[in-house]
């Protein structure tokens, strides 16, 4: 007895639901790498990555993941030998770390209480040690996919500012792009990065990086290049350098038109939409955290994301409520990962996500705590319901 | 300011939501209209649709809508100057009786308070009087898409028999084929019709009509037969003859997918679920009806259809309600229609439709009350979710 | 051993190729049929049409195929017992008129030898003789896809004018609409139709009609109407009215795009381009001719239609040939129907349809004469080639 | 005036046609990439990618283009300082040597005619030399998509034998694969690379590597590893682990169903159908070669590669040519690259490709060539159709 055979709800952090508009512009048949159509498709969508990043940069699309995106950020203004800070705030800053370190960059890393968000003024102090310059780079996440937290990037800036320090400011900003305000340039973050499987809505398999001039000045000297994914040879004219090689074709397709419909939605009506989601979906928990057996994984309010709520579990499994919600009611919640898994869930509210995906999700997961009789304050989804009924306007646009 | 931008929910009562897996079988190339692999789709939906109307009897299937069924049924039994007998209970059984009327069919209508279903008693009345055979054929809907109301058809049959009566029983399963039991022979229907965009799940395109021995004997002598509908043309052999014309190869390519994956999930399942789901709903109309703006349009519990929910706004104009869900959150809930326009709306909860769709679905309407003020009980989504967490066990398959 | 696998060539005379960007626009969810947006593409498809028939009179669509256009078309200007004469010259206005005569009308018929077009003296001698106007409409396809033949619709008119007769002119214009000129007013038609699947680029399952004032002032008192198929009843006011009932979504959805390519393109380009592709076709099919197994069916040249070359095999029944360039090379090749049926095949050229499609489809099936030695005159392919080469230019628009 | 609205033709040697079931295949909702569904999906790609690769080695797949696997291939292998050597034949094998470099590798190329294939005895007179094993990897690939030459792999791995050297054979499929016999275990290749929009029938965007024991072995020991293209890290359990990061979910999609194709028509049918297919396009080539002004780059009959043909247009540039089939037909010709770039043109016939596609493209290369007056040998499609038909029988399977 299931009431699950609709449309399947994808509430997990990525990659997230992509709309059907997107899916069906990679729908085409391929095309010709060397035509007309196909550069003008390049050059727009790296004009428009640069209005999505906010930058006057250098913006780049490699075919990969996330980690790919990590790979070239570091392997471009780097060089082995080189020290990186890692700024330590869930699950992610400290993977790209590993991977720094993979390509034999030292690693030193700040650590905090791991339900916080970093702290700017131990980063500053940290900093204020480091004279000789040791420090090439910082590596800090906006959000972060695995804990829910969010990073006040314009503050670490300040931080590194009042120390006076000249590291690089290298943000991964995969899960936050096109949920919640990113300023490259007035922030002053040197390179940052991105993929396309999030905010940005499209199928996974393409990272972004982009490029501000200290970083570009990093660059000549970065022992850590290689032909795949150097920035000077995909600055080249030639259309197969800016992918080294053949352009990943029909994700491009969707690329275009994922940019299209994030453009003419406006950025700032997207993070509109995503704050106002994410309120919703902090009401409900906040009234389930009343029962006693769940918890925000983030303790401070300001520092929850609004891409993604990690929910604590406590000592219970969470699996069970979640195999219900997927086979009783299609409904895909996010797994806890990390130092989470078997500890949490997460429910995601990025990207192309609406007020009855994000209600459904939660009416369901409501559901599921009553059938599977797990503790929980009653009305989270009604919680949910006049936090938005508060915030949507009557009239207007 | 709008929550809107994320995938449509269509909550309207036909055409309902075309499964992915079917849009996407619709999209292949054309086939040879000739070829085996067209025959053998034609031949295997003919079959599967005995299936879902539960007859031994003859199945056909129409390019058209509804309408086009509702005339095909009618011009292949009766003849110009027949007399039937319309069993009003919404807009769509007289809707079809004005059709026959048009064919030059006599007509007249069984009528009753249009808040509650057909009264089988009203029907045997009026039948023993018609001791002259008079009547050809008896007109009524299982489902009437405008009022939500379902009627007993069994219970039609043996008031039927009780008058020793014999009419053709035409049945229109438009609103209900799919979402709930129908037993064609077992319940002595000798004409039932329904169409694609409903509880078939499909693209509007396609009607389809059963017929019995019955009707099959009175279309020898039906003198509204023509070409185009004729089930004696429709059961030759030629494979253009099944459709008279050229096969919709792509609504066919549709059509097999969307049975397949009704008879996948299995009758009794797909009519669990939407038994599960009407009642979620109902749960909530019940709560919002206290706030004394709103109620049921069918008075009768028992006579609420599980396929549609029509809720009667009294003075009020939906209008604004409707609009807010669907611009500011992307919820398209139906209009009331007929009789009931601008003073109703409706719920559909038929077809490819599982627990978060109605529930976010629900959640929207309740938040558009709430910022708009119009009156209701609160805890309408709530009262849903606690239904289908009671009805849907913690385990098993 | 094969070399099919590739795209299917599906080179018969409907359905046609359906564009890939027609398919992807059929691959959308449902609409709310209510919406602007469908009400919309509903009054640009009937404008557009108006175009596509050069009219200024009244566009109606159906649900429906080819068939189904006929049967609006008679219904709604006729009566039972009266006369229609059909113009025969190949099977479909044979077919229409055994339509007609299911209907109750009477049905005279013009024939001729069945490998000529419609003789428009012999139609001017024949309306001569009925002075008490006794025939009402005449029945006629411009191009007949069972014969290949075209007719001469403008000489027609001159025929009746020349007559004095005043008879509607009824045009099937299923197999040539979109493929050459067709003008509706400028010609005095009175009634034409025509369907989907063939010129017009889309998937069966819409039928088109057009009807001029002396049309629209029979239909008045047409007795053959019924709802479903009415014309006034779809001139009304309300959207669903527009197709008696639920609008087909997603055939609208196909429909409004290829309209779309089909003006964009501009009905004088694509008549220029089936005109010089039949060119290409006949010029291969004149040097297998040389063989003297095969030979046109149409003993004209000036009579052989630009949208499909029916060849005759004489004694050998094609189904071998056939069946090899389906098998072993992806090509599928219309079957001769009707009275050619074992006797004939029919390589289409009509809609969506260029220099490569043709030309590929021309090869295979001159390589499947050589493979099973089937008599044929060497080099038709390369004939064709020539045709093209001189057509085509080697520079401009 | 043009003959091209209907379905573009690519004749480009990648990206190759991607049958439609493919695109429909990655037509689908984004998926939870922690599930069941995509490990197993994973799991059977990387199974089937050993079928096709031949070899009970290793497989991977890389989120990325050619390129990328090259960079992988060589990173996962060496180390900075060791020195490859480079078999020149056409383009790839010197771009291959060319990321080398920048990745601080010592190339050595061996170089020879360009319109030649590599000469087996060359490589064993140069290996033999090296007694002190300097050279620790050969590069070398099957087919070079600018030259259209296919190198004898086995016979260089005799070569190596015959020479007693340990190097690595290292082999780019990227042009063959999927197109022509390859043997990765029974001809001793070390590692093999390929990639997903040639032969494998997929939009570009995936890149594949096989690795055999030796190259396994060098690996442990491999200076030039990083985190993103490391064997040992994707050969980890967990999912994301294959990956290094997200799985790109709808290219999987698509593989999968382009890799069922491949098996499911079966290794030998498809190089039989290539080379069929190469014979007639060599055939045509042959007879306009005899106008003076075309020739085959690749000088011997036997070096002609199955997938591609490169065709040197001397003096004359074929931009016009090439621009005439593709704005007046609709036919996408490869242009030259690298120093063929304005001296040739290649005309693809790997993958998704079958007889009409091959005839096509031919027949509108020679109405080019006839329309714009360039001299060649007149017949050329028509000896591609007699090759045809020699070669595929008239029965059997």
């Amino acid at each position: 007895m299931t009431v699950r055979n609709g449309r399947e709800f994808l509430s997990i952090p990525g990659p997230t639901t992509v709309p059907d508009e997107v899916l069906a512009a990679m729908h085409r048949p391929a095309a010709d790498i060397y035509g007309a159509a196909m550069i003008a498709t390049t050059e727009s969508c790296l004009a428009d990555l640069k209005q999505v990043f906010r930058t006057a940069g250098r913006t780049f699309m490699y075919i990969g993941n996330g980690h790919a995106a990590w790979e070239a950020a570091l392997s471009n203004v780097l060089s082995a030998g080189d020290t990186v800070l890692v700024l330590k705030s869930g699950r992610f800053a400290a993977g790209w770390g590993e991977m720094a370190a993979a390509l034999g960059v030292r690693v030193e890393t700040l650590e905090r209480d791991q339900r916080r968000a970093v702290d700017p003024a131990a980063v500053e102090a940290l900093l204020r040690q480091d004279r000789a310059g040791r420090i090439k780079a910082i590596l800090v996440v906006q959000v972060d996919t695995a804990s829910g937290v969010v990073n006040d990037i314009p503050a670490l800036r300040r931080a590194m500012d009042a120390a006076g320090h000249g590291a690089l400011l290298m943000v991964d900003a995969i899960a936050s792009l096109g949920t919640m305000p990113f300023e490259m340039d007035e922030w002053g973050v040197d390179v940052a990065l991105t993929c396309s499987q999030k905010g940005l809505m499209m199928s996974p398999g393409l990272g972004f990086a982009a490029a501000g001039p200290k970083a570009l000045a990093a660059h000549q000297t970065a022992g850590l290049r290689t032909r795949y994914w150097d920035w000077t040879f995909r600055m080249g004219d030639e259309h197969y350098m800016k992918y080294c090689g053949t352009a990943p074709v029909h994700l491009l397709y969707g690329l275009r038109k994922s940019l299209d419909m994030l453009l003419a939605e406006g950025l700032a009506n997207v993070f509109t939409r995503h704050r106002l989601l994410a309120d919703a979906v902090r009401a409900a928990v906040a009234v389930w955290a009343k029962g006693g057996a769940l918890d925000f994984n983030i303790l401070e309010p300001a520092e929850r994301a609004n891409a993604v709520t990690t929910v604590l579990t406590g000592d219970a499994n969470p699996a069970p409520l979640l195999a219900w919600c997927r086979e009783k009611c299609g409904v895909v919640v996010g797994i806890g990962i990390g130092e989470l898994s078997g500890r949490a869930f997460r429910i995601a509210h990025m990207g192309h996500v609406n007020a009855p995906m994000v209600l459904g999700t939660l009416s369901v997961v409501e559901m599921g705590m009553q059938a599977l009789a797990i503790p929980h304050g009653k009305g989270g989804a009604q919680a949910a319901i006049d936090s938005l009924a508060r915030a949507v306007p009557a009239t207007g646009p």
